[in-house]
């Protein structure tokens, strides 16, 4: 059973960030309407809010290095929480920039999970 | 309610690291036997071994700066995310060590909250 948390954490996270890094718009289909995002303290609800704030960030291509990921079982119904450290490469900077991120993933009818929870922030 | 989730988040976490800094024994209040702590990927459950982990930490004293801290509702059964970012200085460190860590609150029938999920990284 922790062996499946930690997979299924691993997995998620590759899926969050490669989309992330290749087809921000395609994330769409990671979050719904009860969906919240806090991005550096801002905070978004909802899947139309949280994609806008995603492509519009003020940078078109990035690079996620993941460092960490620690998932545990959230909840008897199933949720997971995943909590990932790792470094955010952009384009004409010369350093990463460090970053912090946590999800709260909830479990779908159809046996996915879906991003019910997400607070992303820089380590400075 | 937006607010309210902030103040709670907020309280919470002045409580956790104030006994964390002052009172590390008392922290066994904050959790309960299905409560779940990574700490440096390290995986423990239950109050017990959780407050043996936290006691045995090779420091006595030690004082956490908090410098940001989100809050969102975890779920419709009135749990709360909270993410937090900021700095523990240790005695005899000229430098703090940067940390980021998520917790999420259960509800209990009390009306009080317990720590079901605990998550804590040191970031390099």
């Amino acid at each position: 059973m922790e062996e499946q948390i930690d997979s299924v954490g691993k997995a998620f996270v590759d899926h969050y960030y490669h989309l992330f890094d290749n087809d921000r718009k395609a994330m769409s289909s990671l979050y719904q309407p009860t969906s919240m995002l806090t991005f550096e303290g801002q905070k978004l609800q909802g899947v139309e809010d949280i994609i806008t704030k995603l492509t519009q960030l003020p940078f078109d291509q990035c690079r996620h290095v993941i460092s960490t990921v620690d998932s545990q079982p959230a909840s008897v119904t199933g949720g997971i929480v995943v909590f990932v450290s790792g470094s955010l490469q952009l384009p004409g900077e010369n350093h990463p920039l460090q970053f912090s991120q946590m999800f709260h993933l909830s479990p779908t009818p159809q046996g996915n999970f879906f991003v019910l929870n997400d607070i992303f922030r820089l380590n400075y």
